[in-house]
């Protein structure tokens, strides 16, 4: 029946592009689309091609902003010029201004280091943080994912930040609030253990 | 942030009416759509406004269809003209069409009766399905939800359809393929054992 509609078959084909929208949930987002009135469809289309007009990455920290404005964080006087917090994702930068506990400056990296899907250090933004942490900065946070690339890129980023007077520090390890010891992996048990702070 | 984003934010608006993008997803696909390049969004924007202007709903059965084709069922010579499947909604009719097992018609109804949300009988398409019984059927399947609001419409159909000469089915209740009666709720074992059938 879909085969005998190709409209819907390139609606379907564009949104399996976009993530989390698995094979099941496709039909009930296709559903809601084909359910949408012409203005409401024209407001959709608007919003994505305004945002693309105008959105871009700031020079510095390489999170997105509106080309009209500043960047938020950046161009803040706000903001703790001082303190620098690497992430891998403008996602993750997300998560971190959600959790209200931080007022420095970010840089968001576009990834983490990867050789097996070939992701090296000239395809993330690392020269512009080393080049940024040269015109001053008092300390960097790792802020990455706890996964083996993560930590990779953590320890590269180190290396290259040798002899350079700098604090750097990375974000707690442990047990998430709520969480219960007994339902726990073994490993985030061991690191809740060995990276134990004084009560 | 994100407040200082006035272009980010409608998209955020519009991808927060779509279904299953929870808060969490909605930065995920921000994100996908950020990264878009022009081309690519020209695409999506396109897929979707050539889906509105050039899909329909078929008059007879309510299905979606191409406004040039005819239905892909009521128009087919392949399909068996005497059976209509009652269902709630289209993604409902996907479902059956997956399973490769019916060659009949549809029908889709756009919901269920539910008096608590005001959907009544008026605003389902059940006086068209009616008509066109009376133009001739010899069977039809209530394949409705198991739940409340798809009984209440089987029984409020099957009484508009008494005293026709006409064979009323419905779907089989039972434990699904691949289940442990263990696992399984009280209620659907008590279905599959009272609704037993000859081995």
């Amino acid at each position: 029946m879909i085969e005998q509609s190709p409209s819907l078959l390139a609606l379907l084909r564009q949104l399996q592009r976009v993530p989390y929208l698995a094979s099941k949930n496709l039909y009930i987002v296709a559903q809601h689309f084909l359910d949408l009135d012409q203005q409401g469809t024209e407001q959709f289309c608007n919003a994505l091609l305004t945002l693309k007009e105008r959105m871009d990455k700031c020079t510095d920290c390489f999170s997105w902003k509106e080309k009209e404005r500043g960047c938020s964080f950046c161009a803040s006087s706000k903001r703790d010029k001082t303190v620098i917090c690497v992430v891998e994702t403008w996602r993750d930068l997300i998560a971190l201004e959600k959790s209200g506990g931080y007022f420095g400056l970010y840089h968001v990296l576009g990834g983490a280091l990867c050789p097996l899907d070939g992701i090296g250090p000239d395809d993330l933004t690392i020269k512009q943080l080393v080049t940024r942490i040269d015109r001053g900065c008092a300390e960097i946070i790792f802020a990455f994912n706890q996964t083996p690339e993560g930590e990779a890129t953590a320890s590269y980023i180190s290396t290259k930040l040798k002899g350079k007077s700098l604090k750097i520090s990375c974000l707690a390890r442990g047990l998430p609030v709520g969480s219960s010891l007994e339902a726990m992996d073994r490993l985030t048990v061991y690191k809740a253990l060995s990276e134990r702070r004084p009560f």
